[in-house]
């Protein structure tokens, strides 16, 4: 928390310090004068129960109990340990985050369960019942240039939980978009009302884990939960319009998509890239995800060979190459990608590239070239456009696809880093939109 | 050629030259004196149909046509140029590969459509209707350790086509390995029946590009070709053994699970990995594949207590962390995976750890401690396993992940870079086996 910058004070509790870094320490919370807002035990779990009943006795409002070991291991201990916190704090005005988790990232409010996320607010809520894979997810997000409005890691769930959070993020001006890592729950219907109200204005993720036999085998022992059934899970994506993901990277994905696209108003897709190989693979994926990859008119094939006079190998068919060889990026691909979104059975655009091509040619600045060409086109195509950068198995491929990532971050373009993920984020956000109604 | 180090003589066809590379030029191909087995032709397409001619009068045994702009096209000049080159080789002892298309890679022959392809021969076979997609794949696959014994790239197969290749590489018995990328053709039933007989002995993986209507659309201008239906490929699928795959990118990560591991006998998947989250997502996903994540016996859970004493956070049950965490990778961790793969229930082990979260609170010499314990593995462990890195989004993730990666390659080891990736293939892996009834 000092290091992260939080600007309220801090009370280092420890029987045995007189100071830590440099502040003063204290045997127990009851010995602290002001007043207490938060507190956070990482003791082990069997002197948990002590200190939380300090807390109480202190007014504390919420106490994050970071230590794990109560009912998720199953034991007859910690069942029994987690049942004496439950008791502690039953009817009192003292709130409890966990046992068994992060607690809460808030970059405004200074506090972070790690001292490496960025301190730049964004308007993402997380919600997680993961710790672990929470951070991870966070970690991946912020690589693609996400950022956080809030984060809670809420673990066990023995008083507050994920009903409570998501009513605050839901009211909260500053969330523009919410994401759950969810692996079980207790009041059903108020968590499918409380979703179905807030889709219609904010996107809602959900990444519903042990929807399977054996993921609600290993839910139970992870956050001692019970999973659910898959059909109702299935419902309840239906008739909320909360997006569905299955992998924490998945997730990462979805959230890129919803905040660099617009709505998108069909399921039309143009495809621009090179090489007919990948043209008719990413048409195959489109339709499995359900999208379509229509003819273009005769009109745009007229002006696309206008622009690029026949050149053998590639054609003026939708999926299309236009001003992308083994040379590099020509001018030709911004002219490409305006012909291709004016027509009017494309509703958008996913336009890939392959950065392996142009390093195995020794192609010179093409990295620029290819930035300079999506930044003109983020101003100039008419439509709603997502960039694909297809991945690669060597260093140099990694290091200039992150370069023309952050490109498009700064430019807020859509950028992705394989066509399957890709297609499917878009897919997913059409549906939201349709159930939407934009 | 002269540079990928061809051993015969190489006659460099052009009327204009003397010399080129220090080689003699010839006018034309009349103007060798000895036998050609083998011509190259990248000339403008309508100049193809009298070089062709050339060829067949020198009875010149095979000729690949590198020049596009044919019937894949769908201009009239196209198909009626394609027609030409059909009538000209038709009957006679010249056969051609293409016309639009890459041709030939042999390493042992000293033959290469990339200089920079490796010198180095494998096991693996790949027949490919799209050039710079097989180009791509082939690199992607070099990328993972894979090597090639032949790949060929015959576009719209005017002559020689997918059931001569085919016929050639099932024979061949250095081809261990038989990858297809197939977009249509026209000899059902032949390519049914040899399939079959294959797949019994080596296995083919095969990408049938074009299966949704989007994708046939984009086949037809791509090699002209037909694509089929659905519901026939997947009954081809079922009755003949092939392994299906949708991508590129799968198509190389389920021939690093055949070369890398022995037959698989059952479904029943051990999870040893970091985080209660991911196994959760993790068993999601094998039960979604189509594999099982089993309770494990009560001896196995009383071994993996006593290697590691409760550690909060952690369970003793399937999905298990054991010997790894934010510290890094623990001598419990082998001990680890060889007790899981003790137990009954287990027929193989997925393992998957986080590069990311190890740089991310900087340990010390990770990288090598997760080499040894994997080789150690390598030795000890009773069941096949697959390691999974996953992903991140810095470069230091990605270098990391390349390294262990080398380890895994040069031991034999199958490693892959995504959750998604190992499971699926190892499934469809094992899907295969059990057809053929090892």
């Amino acid at each position: 928390m000092v290091q992260f910058g939080y600007k309220g004070k801090i009370y280092p509790i420890n029987p045995k310090a007189r100071e830590i870094l440099g502040l003063r320490a204290y045997a127990s919370v009851r010995d602290i004068s002001g007043p207490v807002d938060y507190a956070i035990i990482t003791i082990p779990r069997s002197m948990v129960p002590g200190s939380l009943e300090e807390c109480v006795a202190r007014d504390v409002k919420a106490v994050h109990i970071y230590t794990a070991g109560f009912s998720e291991t199953g034991t007859e201990e910690g069942i029994a340990l987690q049942r004496r916190i439950e008791s502690i704090v039953r009817g009192g005005i003292t709130r409890v985050i966990g046992p068994n988790c992060m607690g809460v990232y808030c970059p405004a409010g200074g506090l972070s369960f790690d001292i490496r996320f960025p301190k730049e607010s964004g308007s993402i809520a997380f919600i997680s019942q993961t710790g672990v894979g929470g951070r991870r997810l966070i970690n991946l997000a912020i690589g693609r240039g996400l950022r956080f409005r809030s984060a809670v890691s809420y673990g066990n769930a023995v008083d507050l939980n994920i009903m409570d959070f998501l009513e605050y993020v839901v009211s909260d001006p500053k969330t523009r978009l919410i994401l759950i890592y969810l692996e079980g729950l207790s009041e059903g219907q108020r968590f499918f009302n409380l979703v179905r109200r807030c889709t219609g204005a904010k996107p809602v993720v959900l990444l519903k884990a042990g929807l399977s036999e054996s993921g609600a085998g290993a839910v139970a022992s992870h956050t001692a939960s019970l999973a659910g059934s898959k059909e109702i899970w299935q419902a309840f994506f239906r008739q909320t319009g909360a997006i569905p993901v299955e992998s924490l990277e998945e997730a990462v994905e979805e959230m890129v998509a919803l905040q660099t696209l617009p709505p998108i108003k069909g399921r039309r897709v143009g495809l621009v890239g090179r090489g007919g190989g990948f043209g008719v693979i990413a048409a195959d994926m489109c339709e499995r995800e359900g999208l379509k990859v229509p003819q273009f008119e005769r009109e745009t094939m007229s002006q696309l060979t206008k622009i690029t006079p026949f050149d053998a190998g590639s054609t003026v068919r939708n999926p299309v190459e236009i001003g992308l060889g083994i040379s590099g990026v020509s001018e030709h691909y911004v002219s490409g990608l305006q012909v291709v979104a004016s027509d009017p059975h494309v509703d958008f655009i996913i336009t890939f590239l392959n950065p392996a091509d142009y390093i195995h040619y020794g192609v010179q600045g093409w990295v620029e070239d290819v930035s300079a060409a999506l930044r003109e086109a983020r101003k100039t195509v008419s439509k709603p456009f997502a960039v694909v950068l297809l991945p690669g198995t060597s260093v140099d491929v990694f290091k200039s696809s992150l370069q023309i990532q952050h490109t498009c971050q700064k430019e807020g373009i859509a950028c992705f880093t394989s066509m399957d993920a890709a297609i499917r984020a878009v897919s997913k956000l059409i549906t939201y939109y349709e159930f939407r109604g934009d």
